[in-house]
C-alpha cells in the first residue's frame, strides 16, 4: 500500500488538544493522499461474492474471509480465522460455516480496550435484478462507488485496516471480531464469543460496531439501541390438492380467504400490531427521549420521498421516529401457494403460506413475542370456523439492543466526528435488527456504541448498492479520531 | 384404419327399435374390434403440443387444426380450416390464432342438422410438472390412457371422427366446429360463427358439446347449464420502491396489508360472496331443479376425497350442488408481489396484486358483475383510510348458459346413453365455464348439449391427465347411439 514511506510516525498519544487537532490533521491529509490505495482494497472486498444467504457461494464467502485474515495481517494485526461448525439448511443439508476472523491488536494491560465488530458478507445481488454495473466489480463514477456491499458493511471492515495501517502504532488495544454470517443472523458467534470469553473478552472496555446508517444526509450519527425481529412463516391448508376453482369454487373451504383473514386480523392500517398483550411489553415512553428524538435533524419529507409512498403514518418527527425506533411493527413479505406469475390460472391452492417479520422493542424479547403470537392464533383461528388447518412456524429471531447513551464512550466518539465533521452527532436507535449488538451486548457486559459510517443516500439497496467516496473518506478519519479520544478516556 | 373391409354398411336408419338395437349391437362390437386403430389416432392427436395458452407453441396448435381438418377429410367430412385474425397479448405482442376447422358431412334438407363443437387445444403440460410420463406421448397403463388432452378434449373429438368412420352414411345432417382456443375464452369462434351464421348455421336443430365430465363414476350425465365466469386482478400499490422491513415497519401503509383487508372483505368464511347485490342478480330457485338435484346420484363423501378437503361447505346433496351450480363463488389464486420463494427475505412490497374469479350463474352477466365489483371496491376502499392506490382490472368474461331440459333432444341423448349403458342420464349442470356453450346458444338458438364422454375419474387434472380406455370406447358407441336417436325423432 506504500504508506510506510511516510517520515513521520504517528501515534495516538497526544500531549493536548491542540497537539491532537494537529496531528490529526495532519493523518486526514495522509488519507486523502492514498484515496487510490483505500479504493484498490476495497476493490479486492467487492469482487468476493461472499453472499450468506447462498450456499452456492459459500466458498466465495470463505474464501473472502481467509483473504480479509491475510489483509489483516499485512497491517500488523495477529489473526485466526476460526471455523464455527455446520450451518443446517431448511433442507436438513448441512454446510460449512464460514470461519470468524478474530484479530488482536496490542496486549498491553495499561491501555484501553475497543472490540471492533464488522462483518463481510453481503446479501444477494445478480445482474438481472436491476443492477446497472456488475455488483461484484467495484464500479467509480462521479463521486459514487457502487458494488455489492460497499455500504453494507465491506467499507467499514476495510476503513478499518486503512486506519490501523495508517497509525501504525496505536495507544488503543484492539481486538476484531469479523464474521461472515451477519445477514443470516449471526449463526456461531455467540458460541464462539461464549467459548473465548475468558481469553479474549476479560478486558474489553468498549464495543463499536461500525454499521448502519446516518439518519439524514447532513449530520453523523450515533447509535444507542436497535430492533430486534421474529420471523414467521404461517401455512393454511385443505391438506388435499390443488383444484380446478371452476369445478370446485363454492364447495370448499378455501385456504388463501382463510390466510388473508388471519393476516387481515394481524394489524390494522397503520400497521399497528392488533394482537393482544404485544402492547405491554413494551418500554414505557420516556420523556428525556422524546425530548432527544425533537432534536434530530430528520426530514420527514426526505425520508417519505425515500420510500416513494404517498403518506406515512406519523406526521410530526416524534411520532415516526417512535414508530420505526419505539414501536414493534409487523410486515408481510409475501404469500405462497396458487399462481403468482402473470396471467390467470384458474385454480384454487390447497396450502397457502405467508412469511411475516415482527420488530421488537426493549423490553420485548422472541420468546414472549413468540408465545403471544402462537396464543392469539390458538384462541383466534377457532372464530373462523374453518376446517382447514393453520399451522405457525417461529423462524429466526434477534433481541432487540439498547443502552445508555450518558457515557463517556458516547462522549469520546462524538468528539471524534465533531474533529470530522464539525458538528455533534445526532443520537438515534437503528430500526433495523443488529444481531451482533445483542450478543456482544450480553458477552462483554461493556458499552456498545454503533457508529454508522454511511450518510443515508449511502444506503444499501436492493440493487445498484452505493456508497459516496467522501463517505468513506470521511469514515477512516472518524475512526481514527476515535481512537484518538478513546486514548484520551 | 382399415375399416372399410367390413362387408356390412350399416346406416343410422332403422325401421323399427328391435332393428335399431340389433344394429347398435353389431356396431357396438365393431367398434370394439377397432380399439387399436383408434387409440393409434388418439396417440397421433396426443403428440401434437396444442396448448392454447402459450405463444411458443402456437405453431403446434396450427399444425394440429391442420392435422384435424385433414383427418376429418379422410372420412369423408368436408372440410375448411378458417383463419380467425390475430391474438393481441397482454404484452401487445401479436400472433396468429389458430384456424377454425369448419366441417360439413351432408347437406340434405329432409335430415336433421346435428352441430357438433369440440376443441383441440390443451392446458400447459410439462414433465417438471410431475407428470410420471411424457405429457404429449400416449401412455397406456392397466387401461388407462395417459397423456395431456386425453380427457379435455382430444378423445372427444377424435370419437367422433371415430363415429363417422364406422358409420360412412347417416341420417343425421353434421356441421362441426372444432376450435383451438377453448383454454382461452374461445376467442374468434363467435366472430366466425356470426360471419358464417346464414350460410351454416340457419338449419342446425341441435347442437352437441362433447366436453366437461360426469359428476360420479356410476352414472353418464347431460348437462343444461353451465356457470360463467368473471375474472379479476386488483393491484394495491405505495407507487413508491421496495423497502426493507426493517428499516421502514411502522413507517408505511403496507399496501399487502391493504389487499389482504380488501380480499377478506370479498367472501365469507364459505366462501359466499359479500358484495352488495351480487346475491339479487341470481335467477330465483326452482323447486323442480331443487328435486332434480335430490334425485342425483352424487356421492358428498367421494367428491370430498376427490379434493383431499377434510370438509366442504354443504352437508347435502341439495346443498352442496346448489353451491357449485346455482350459486356464483369467488376464488383467489394467488397473491403477487413481495417474496414468494422458499425462506425470508425481509422487504415491505411496494406494489401486490391478487388474481381472482368470480363464477356467474344465471341470470347473471359480466357486465353487471364487473360493475357491481367495482362500485363495491370504490365505495368500501375509502373506509380504509389508506393512502395507497387500489387498481382493479377486469380481464376475461364467459357467460353462463341454461337452457331447459325437458327436451326431445335430451331425451334423445337419454336413450343413446341407454342404449350403452343401460342406465338414464343424470341432468346437471357444469361448474365449469363453457365459453362456447353460451356463444352457440347465442347464434344458433337451438337445443344445446353437454355430453360428457369421460367419468369423474377420468378428469383432466394438472398434471397426470388420463382416461379410461373403457370410457373412450363407449363414448365412441355413445355418440353413434345419439345419431341413431336424433334420426328418429
Amino acid at each position: 500500500m506504500g504508506l510506510r514511506q511516510s517520515s513521520y510516525v504517528p501515534s495516538c498519544t497526544p500531549s493536548s488538544e491542540d497537539q491532537k487537532a494537529a496531528t490529526l490533521d495532519m493523518l486526514f491529509k495522509n488519507i486523502d493522499l492514498h484515496e487510490r490505495a483505500y479504493i484498490d482494497r476495497l476493490r479486492k472486498a467487492i469482487s468476493f461474492q461472499s453472499v450468506s444467504s447462498n450456499k452456492a457461494l459459500r466458498k466465495d464467502l470463505i474464501q473472502a474471509m481467509h483473504w480479509l485474515k491475510e489483509q489483516m495481517g499485512t497491517v500488523g494485526i495477529s489473526c485466526e480465522a476460526v471455523a464455527t461448525g455446520m450451518q443446517e439448511l431448511l433442507s436438513g443439508e448441512k454446510i460449512d460455516l464460514p470461519p470468524i476472523v478474530l484479530g488482536q491488536l496490542g496486549t498491553s494491560p495499561r491501555k484501553k480496550t475497543l472490540l471492533v465488530y464488522g462483518h463481510l458478507d453481503v446479501q444477494q445481488a445478480e445482474r438481472k435484478d436491476g443492477w446497472k454495473t456488475e455488483p461484484f466489480k467495484l464500479a467509480e463514477k462521479e463521486g459514487q462507488l457502487y458494488g455489492r456491499g460497499v455500504a453494507d458493511n465491506k467499507a467499514a471492515v476495510i476503513s478499518w485496516i486503512n486506519a490501523v495501517e495508517m497509525l501504525q502504532r496505536q495507544n488503543v488495544d484492539i481486538p476484531f471480531c469479523i464474521e461472515g454470517m451477519a445477514h443470516c443472523g449471526s449463526l456461531g458467534i455467540e458460541w464462539l464469543l461464549r467459548k473465548r470469553s475468558e481469553m479474549w473478552l476479560q478486558d474489553v472496555d468498549f464495543v463499536c460496531i461500525t454499521d448502519g446508517q446516518w439518519l439524514g444526509n447532513r449530520k453523523p450519527c450515533l447509535a444507542y439501541g436497535s430492533r430486534g425481529v421474529c420471523q414467521f412463516r404461517i401455512e393454511v391448508s385443505t391438506e388435499g390438492r390443488d383444484v380446478h376453482s371452476g369445478a370446485y369454487g363454492g364447495a370448499l373451504y378455501e385456504p388463501m380467504a382463510d390466510l388473508c383473514w388471519v393476516l387481515d386480523h394481524l394489524t390494522d392500517v397503520t400497521g399497528k400490531i392488533t394482537i393482544p398483550g404485544i402492547d405491554k411489553l413494551i418500554a414505557t415512553p420516556n420523556e428525556e427521549e422524546r425530548k432527544l428524538f425533537e432534536s434530530l435533524d430528520f426530514d420527514i419529507e426526505e425520508y417519505r420521498k425515500a420510500t416513494g409512498a404517498s403518506d406515512l403514518t406519523g406526521s410530526s418527527k416524534v411520532q415516526l421516529l417512535t414508530r420505526i425506533w419505539r414501536c414493534p411493527s409487523l410486515s408481510v413479505h409475501g404469500v405462497e401457494g396458487g399462481y403468482n406469475g402473470s396471467g390467470m390460472k384458474t385454480i384454487i391452492p390447497s396450502k397457502v403460506a405467508a412469511s411475516f417479520s415482527i420488530y421488537l422493542v426493549p423490553n420485548m424479547t422472541p420468546d414472549r413475542v413468540n408465545s403471544h403470537v402462537i396464543n392469539y392464533l390458538n384462541i383466534f383461528w377457532p372464530k373462523r370456523q374453518s376446517p382447514n388447518s393453520i399451522k405457525v412456524y417461529p423462524q429466526h429471531s434477534v433481541y432487540p439492543w439498547i443502552t445508555t447513551y450518558n457515557h463517556p464512550h458516547f462522549e469520546a466518539a462524538n468528539r471524534a466526528i465533531n474533529h470530522v465533521y464539525g458538528v455533534d452527532a445526532d443520537l438515534i436507535r437503528q430500526s433495523r435488527a443488529i444481531p451482533a449488538a445483542t450478543i456482544l451486548h450480553q458477552v462483554t457486559g461493556s458499552s456498545i456504541i454503533v457508529m454508522p459510517l454511511n450518510t443515508k443516500d449511502d444506503a444499501p439497496e436492493a440493487v445498484n448498492e452505493k456508497l459516496q467516496l467522501r463517505s468513506y473518506m470521511e469514515g477512516m478519519k472518524t475512526i481514527i479520531a476515535y481512537l484518538f479520544e478513546l486514548a484520551s478516556l
